[in-house]
């Protein structure tokens, strides 16, 4: 290496996280038991690709213009013709669409799937907000009618997916957006949308100021009273329908939350101040809050949301595709805990045994032990020679929890020092 | 749906391959099996973001612009500072060169790492080559010297990664450059890379091209003897080294084959043929092919290739990093058995259990009895009304083997009929 050599020292790129092996090991264990709890209710997989047309995401109509990547080839063969003009996917609803679109008969509906892919935003990098991140989505389509029994079911899922990861207390809060609809309708309020987004902030607001902001719309002080008694009801049995909009999502939500009974106290609530986005949901909305130990938020914001939508593909096809969905912004929330201390580095091996090779002529030795524990299904690394001590501190570092002695048939469990005879044919580590 | 809409028709992207949901299964489980072997021997897990800058792809120097993909934002936001260009791996070596260099001090060393994600390449699509795949690499990096068991250790891991696939008799063929060089050193020919780039065409054109390509250098019939010969040397012990280079490749190479002399007979062979690209690879180099039931290759070229490189990441940092690596085209891989129709679809579901409802109200009992299942780890979905006969040809369409009636406490397999009392507390499918 005496050449002098040009050396470019990369940056770490605002907005794209990556992680360290043993930060790694966690998020990897996380993802594979969203998905085991996804698999477990029968959604089955789907990919797509990174990118869409950009054709197909300007469809959605929606204002995310300024988020949005387009691939451009760096030299384009002037030779080629020219291809659709590519972009990113921002979201996997607008995919998911695509696909039940080009793929409707091919596919068995009620369609459930669920994705678990990177997706880019080009947002202004903050805390929170990240320009690469996985989501975690499941949705259920099915074609002109969806049973709501599916409205209890993600739900379901998204809890128990939620509370497999062990990093705190999940709480669903459920609403119906035929419930607010129905009661501004009632009121014979004309301003749907105002009143939709001030009650959006109310968690956020409190009580004084969304009473604030509802007196600059044109309404009397007893619809205000009105509105807010509802945003205010705990308990939807106090709910009274002043017309069958209303009645309807009273009905939903109490048949959802029902459905629901059976998970722990505190697991699910109604709280008919979640509202969510406008113009996408039609029935039940979901947000979802975790706490800590001390029943403090884990987290602002929700995070893991959804709802039920009339029609997902009608930009792409020409059917009536009812859905219901919830997706858990995962990289936000993993990175959230991790930088608040939440989260316990794994090890920086998957191996659980090193065996090692106290001297050369032991080679064949530990070959042969390696080879039959991971023929029964051990993460098993070998030593790569030099002295004992350093292998023995190489196995400490990468926290690899056993050293195996080839020539004396001896394991050593590293936590506990304890050093004793074993065969690497019946053999297993404490927590198998 | 009486409103007419605007409906845009989404066409498939050429290059970026999309499977169908029983498709996406098989690829996920051959994922899952090649992402345990890689764990059985002790290799971490990391991932990189999509993007590099620009520059560091570029620091590499190699010819790739033309299939770069950047990334334009469609609405830069004027007040932004202008970022770095940015620019979809094309690969993942330079994202693990640029990684170490960057992790340099975090990383524990011989750093063992898996990379199994999705890389994107501008090319102009054809059959087997696409603008994104899975690629599913393995490498080993150390400080200044690497072991040379670790050249064996990535081609076993190889060899079972893709003998786990069960989908046909793995061949790897291992060369060393050093002999090649070593051979061509004591020849005292000067055209090194010319001579290289024949015989890596060797096994394409057969023998009496390479020979004729061979006469078009300045080379005596003499010379070209000794290349042919070496060429189709099939036992390296009939290999007589004529300089220390040589001897050394040699000596490399025997070393390698012995520690993988545990293998199946002809799943590891030395082929003097095999040269890879000629000024990364300084040592060991792998090939693989796979061969069907009646003897002939699945795939026309190598499914899993690599070698060992002297120095991973000196465009990054002023470190002398050696390191061995290899990589599963994965998706070319998958795509090609696919469209031969060597691939068995999946079922549709990951359910192995239906729960039906054949009345409204064994809505209770169904819940329950699919409660308890998938408390026992079962993959199970729940009806979602109408008539029963519906129900079950759901089941079938979805290759969900087991269907449960919750009021008779009865189970039917799909497969022989056969329908037998059953307890969802300790019910298993006879599969597990």
């Amino acid at each position: 290496m005496s050449e002098k050599k040009q050396i470019y020292k990369p940056r770490p790129i605002s907005g794209f996280p990556e992680w360290l092996p043993e930060i790694r090991a966690v998020e990897q264990t996380w993802l594979d038991k969203i998905r085991a709890v996804y698999e477990r209710y029968g959604y089955c997989s789907i990919e797509t690709p990174a990118v869409e047309e950009l054709e197909v995401i300007a469809a959605k109509g929606e204002d995310v213009d300024k988020e949005i990547y387009v691939l451009e080839r760096l030299q384009a063969d002037p030779d080629e013709k020219k291809d659709a003009r590519l972009a990113l996917h921002f979201d996997q609803t607008v995919p998911l669409a695509r696909y039940v679109a080009q793929n409707f008969n091919d596919l068995t509906f009620p369609f459930k799937r669920y994705q678990m892919q990177k997706v880019w935003r080009g947002e202004r990098p903050q805390v929170g907000r990240m320009r690469e991140f996985y989501q975690c989505d499941i949705d259920v389509i099915n074609v002109d009618h969806l049973p709501l029994h599916f409205d209890a079911e993600v739900a379901a899922v998204c809890y128990e997916a939620l509370a497999s990861l062990g990093i705190g207390r999940v709480q669903l809060r459920i609403s119906n957006r035929k419930i607010l609809g129905g009661l501004i309708q009632g009121l014979e309020l004309e301003n749907l949308t105002e009143i939709t987004r001030i009650i959006d902030k109310y968690e956020k607001i409190g009580k004084n100021e969304t009473v604030n902001l509802m007196q600059l719309q044109d309404i009397t002080n007893g619809q205000i009273q009105s509105l807010m008694d509802f945003v205010q009801t705990k308990n939807i049995q106090d709910l009274s329908a002043s017309n069958a909009l209303m009645e309807e999502g009273i009905e939903e939500l109490s048949f959802v939350l029902d459905q629901l009974a059976h998970l722990p106290e505190g697991a699910v609530v109604a709280d008919l101040s979640i509202v969510r986005g406008l113009d996408y949901y039609t029935g039940t909305v979901y947000e979802t809050q975790l706490f800590g130990d001390d029943n403090e938020p884990l987290f602002t914001g929700s995070v893991c949301s959804g709802g039920r939508y009339d029609d997902l593909a009608g930009n792409y096809i020409n059917k009536h595709l009812p859905g219901v969905g919830i997706s858990i912004g995962f990289t936000r929330l993993f990175d959230v805990l991790r930088q608040s201390g939440k989260i316990t580095p794994g090890p920086k091996s998957p191996a659980k045994v090193l065996v090692v090779l106290p001297e050369e002529d032991q080679r064949a030795a530990m070959n042969e032990v390696a080879r039959t524990l991971r023929e029964n299904g051990i993460n098993t690394e070998t030593a790569h020679g030099g002295k004992l001590k350093k292998q023995i501190a190489y196995a400490e570092k990468k926290g690899i929890p056993y050293i195996w002695f080839p020539a004396d048939a001896q394991v050593k469990d590293m936590a506990t020092g304890e050093q004793t005879d074993a065969d690497p044919n019946d053999w297993k580590p404490a927590d198998a």
